[in-house]
């Protein structure tokens, strides 16, 4: 199993990657045959390509991320979190609370936002 | 399904009880057939008289509960809260991260908690 301080380290790349990288950056942070739930209740991506292609959206904007609080129990983590897209016209600012799985290389085995669209603020 | 409504009134009144109620006050919020595994990674428990029993130690302390964050997304929540513990001899605080589900009534369906004990502070 990963350890709490792999899981971590996983967690602050992936919001690197999220604020600075591209999709391919992202997607390789995950497990290949991960599944991608954002938000919960929508009907889970699965497989790196699939969730490349979730994250392509970021490859347009411009994302600035900050960990807001994090906590690690066995193999997952959750952890809030802000994320400030500037499109560019507009600046959307969200705070989910993510919950992930990793395998024993730290690699994401699942994730699930936790957000509604009534929690974006866009200014 | 439940509404974000009735699912952010069940997470207050959740949290009420654990600050101010007795196990049997908390176990009453779950369905019958609930699970529960608290921190994440140990083995559920099932069923809510199993929950009534883990919440047993609530009817020994002194507990006061806050709410730091919460997201509702489908039949769940997330949500960020922070737990102050008094025995008497010690004041215990925690600050999780617990993902729950919810049915039709919003009772809760399953509840996770994401902690450590190195999250833990003793004062």
């Amino acid at each position: 199993m990963a350890s709490p301080d792999d899981i971590r380290a996983a967690v602050t790349r992936y919001l690197a990657a999220v604020g600075g990288g591209t999709s391919a950056d992202v997607a390789a942070l995950y497990a290949d045959d991960a599944t991608l739930e954002d938000p919960v209740g929508t009907e889970p991506k699965v497989g790196r390509e699939a969730i490349e292609k979730f994250y392509s959206a970021l490859d347009a904007v411009q994302n600035t991320t900050e960990l807001l609080s994090l906590r690690v129990a066995g193999n997952s983590a959750a952890f809030h979190f802000r994320v400030v897209t500037d499109t560019g016209e507009q600046t959307v600012t969200i705070e989910p609370i993510d919950v992930m799985t990793f395998d024993d290389q730290a690699r994401i085995t699942s994730m699930r936002a936790f957000w509604s669209p009534e929690d974006m603020v866009v200014a």
